[in-house]
Formats: structure tokens, C-alpha cells, sequence
């Protein structure tokens, strides 16, 4: 009783970088950002590859700043690599662990990285996907702030692929953890959302937008790896506006 | 075939105000003004009682304007009717019909309006809610147009009961009519929980953040009302900057 009281910790998911200023009225938060196909999902992917921090850039100029430093660079726009650059949003790019492994990367993608900045004020950001739902989960419960689950959607519309995962997770805390039982409307939605997608998510997808246009460019597989839950433990975290796994006053596995 | 090929209509769900300037791209468009919990609920209900015209303002300085003038005046702030106003936005207001018939009114709420006045420029706006759910659908399919439909939600945020009823049009419309089959991620996503909470909408709004401000407030009997589809035929439009069901060029039913 005395946990879904006055103690109850608030989901809140929010559909669109154009309302995220809406919802972040406290930045004592933890905000998950999600970009399941495909930037958080390759951002996981990396630190599973051993990278040691990505650094998230907003604009091809800003990426471009970095290659010419030397950084290893990875730029996406309209779900293709920007020509010059060395990767793009793919997650299984990162299955090369040897080019990667230790080092530090920069990232910039149409929506993932503009949602991180625009949350970069927040207590806790945290980097979500299907890939890490478990561990992101369970870094929620330890974290126990309230909770907003910020879907990058698509040029700040709704997508659905978002609102699954945040479904996912809603799911997940309110159900086992009796302290995230305050939820907003837009979690409520998502929760009824992923019940009917879950045990199916590629089919339930089908007529989506985004799978229709990664469809186009003959990107199955990287879809098939996003939307297949829990193939690591690393959850990324917004620290002195980079990512990483490990910060100095908090260990993250 | 034909039908669902390049002449298809768009379906759009917009979830906020805030998120409605991304989708507003193209101004020729038909666009559903949707606040269930009450404003749209209460505007039908007000042409029903034989109201001529109900002009829609966005903050009460300009509705104490036209109460100054003589005008019978709504104005609903916090879920309440603001103090020295005639009325709120409670649709059972409208059951005194000898008080409305034949008059101009002046309306202003939280967020209804609000959606109507960001709304104004489109070729065509409507007035949807329940109440009035076939008669939209029947206007939408004359119009011919690609379709916005606007949540006016809660403060910016995402709400259910709206988001609920752009997936009763929704699906009405692309089930009926083979050019309403373009549907956004938005879309989707209504109809999948309009599928859901159909048959029993008061049931599965029970956990609604606006169903639980009104329940709160005594107003079961305003949320009953609201809920009960196809009360009315008429269908309010915009024109030069009132809501009219009958407008020189076009006659609505």
C-alpha cells in the first residue's frame, strides 16, 4: 500500500521531440531516450562492442568537426549514411568489435541524437532499445525517480516503434515494481499498445512507416536485430555530454 | 484497387497542439477539432438545442469582451465554469433549449479552443465528438480531402478519451471507404485502442487522468454523455471565425 501512495513513482511517455518541453517541467528525472530503429539500438550495440564513449552531435557540421579531428565518425540522414562518414545508424556495424573496441566514437542521426540533446538537462538520461529493455529496467528501479520514456518518433511525429519499447518498459516497472504505478495517459496507451504487439512485433510493424521505408532499402535484418529484446546489459548514460557505460560516481554495468 | 493507390486519402492523428504545427504542412486539408472531455461534446450539443452560431475564443479577457456586449457566455478554466460566465463546457448545459435557440454564444475552455483557433487556417474544420462520430465520418467522405485529426488533449499532454474517438473516425473511414486507406503511425495506433476499449469506453477510461479530474468533480454524468455515440447529425464547421452548421457556399446537414 505505503509504495503505490504517496511515494508512487510517475511514467510518463512522451511521443514527440516537439512535446518533450511539455512534459520536462522537473529535470530531476530519469529520461529514457528511444530510437529503436535504429540509433539507440546501435548505440547499445556499440558499448557491446567494447567502445569506450560515444559522443552524440546533433548536426552533420558538428560530425564533421570530429572527423576532421580523426574521430571515428558515424553520420546518418534519411536512414543512409551520410557520404564521408564511416558508419551510419546500423547496429551491425558493430559487429566489427576490432575497429571499435576501446575506442571513442561520434554519432549523429535524424532523430536519436536530436532527442538526446534536447534532454541532456535531465538528472539521468539513459539510452534505450529493445536490445537492453531488461537492464534499462532495472537501472529505472535503482535510479527510483520518476520516469519519462522520450520516443524520438520521426521528424517529431509519433511512431510506433517507440511507443512499443516505452510500452515495454512501462509494462515491466508497473508490474513488478509497485512503486511505478502512477501512469500518465500516454503510458496507459502504451502498455495497451505493446500488449497486443508483444510475442509479435515484426508483424505487428508491418504497416508501420518506418519499417515500411527501412523495407525499401533492403534493411530486414538491422529490423529483425532491433526489435529482438534483451542482447545485452550495457545501458548507456549521458555523462559531460557523452555517452557512456561508467561514470566516476555511479558504476553502470 | 484504384481507389487505394495514388488517389488514397492521408489519415493523420495529431496528439497535441504542440505537435500540431508538424503535421499542418498543407493547409488544404480537412481537420476534426476532437476535446470528448467536453468541449466538442458540448459545442454539438449546443447546435442541437438550436444554437445559431458559437464563436470560439481563446482566453477569457476577450469572453468577459463579448459577455460585456450582452453575448450568452462560456468559459471553462480547471474543469469549472469560470465565476461570472453564464456556462462551462458541460454539453447537458444545452438541455435548456428555450434559454439557447436562435442565439449567438461565445465559448472559451482549456483546451478546445485553444485546438480551434491554431486549427483556423485549414480549408476545412470540423467539430468532432462522439455524439456526432457518423456525421463526421459522412462529412469527411464529401470532403474528399486528407484528414488532421486533432486531439486537443490536456494541457499539450496526451490524452485517452480523445486519441479514442480519432480511432472510431479512423477506422470507420478507412473500413468504409477505400480512399481513406493512407494511414500514419498515429493512426494505427488509435484504431488498435479505439479495437481495444470499443463496446465499453467508460470501462477502459476508468484509469484516464481526465476521466479520474471529472469524476472527482461529480461529472459522471457529463463523462456518460460525452462517451454515447451519435446522438446528433450536425456537425459544426468554421467559418469567418464562427462555428456554424450551415455556412452560404456549402449546407451542412
Amino acid at each position: 500500500m505505503e509504495e503505490s501512495s504517496g511515494n508512487s513513482r510517475r511514467i510518463e511517455v512522451v511521443f514527440s521531440p516537439a512535446m518533450f518541453p511539455v512534459y520536462f517541467d522537473n529535470k530531476d528525472v530519469a529520461v529514457v531516450v528511444i530510437d529503436v530503429l535504429r540509433a539507440t539500438s546501435a548505440i547499445c550495440a556499440a558499448f557491446d562492442a567494447g567502445v569506450q564513449e560515444v559522443i552524440p552531435v546533433a548536426t552533420v557540421e558538428e560530425a564533421q568537426a570530429y572527423k576532421d579531428m580523426g574521430y571515428l565518425v558515424g553520420a546518418e540522414r534519411k536512414a543512409e549514411i551520410v557520404p564521408g562518414f564511416d558508419f551510419g545508424n546500423s547496429p551491425l556495424t558493430f559487429k566489427d568489435t576490432d575497429k571499435f573496441k576501446d575506442k571513442s566514437i561520434v554519432l549523429t542521426t535524424t532523430n536519436g541524437t536530436r532527442a538526446i540533446e534536447a534532454a541532456q538537462d535531465a538528472t539521468h538520461l539513459l539510452i534505450g532499445a529493445f536490445t537492453n529493455l531488461d537492464a534499462v529496467c532495472k537501472k529505472l528501479e535503482e535510479l527510483d525517480k520518476d520516469v519519462l520514456l522520450f520516443c524520438a518518433g520521426w521528424k517529431d511525429r509519433f511512431n510506433l516503434e517507440d511507443t512499443l519499447l516505452a510500452g515495454a518498459i512501462t509494462k515491466k516497472l508497473s508490474s513488478e515494481n509497485l512503486r511505478f504505478s502512477n501512469l500518465s495517459d500516454s503510458a496507459l496507451a502504451s502498455i495497451s499498445l505493446y500488449n497486443e504487439a508483444e510475442g509479435n512485433l515484426y508483424q505487428y510493424l508491418g504497416n508501420s512507416s518506418h519499417r515500411r521505408r527501412l523495407s525499401s532499402l533492403n534493411l530486414e535484418e538491422d529490423i529483425i536485430y532491433c526489435l529482438t529484446p534483451n542482447q545485452t546489459e550495457v545501458v548507456p548514460v549521458l555523462h559531460e555530454n557523452k555517452l557512456v557505460t561508467k561514470i566516476p560516481e555511479l558504476t553502470y554495468s
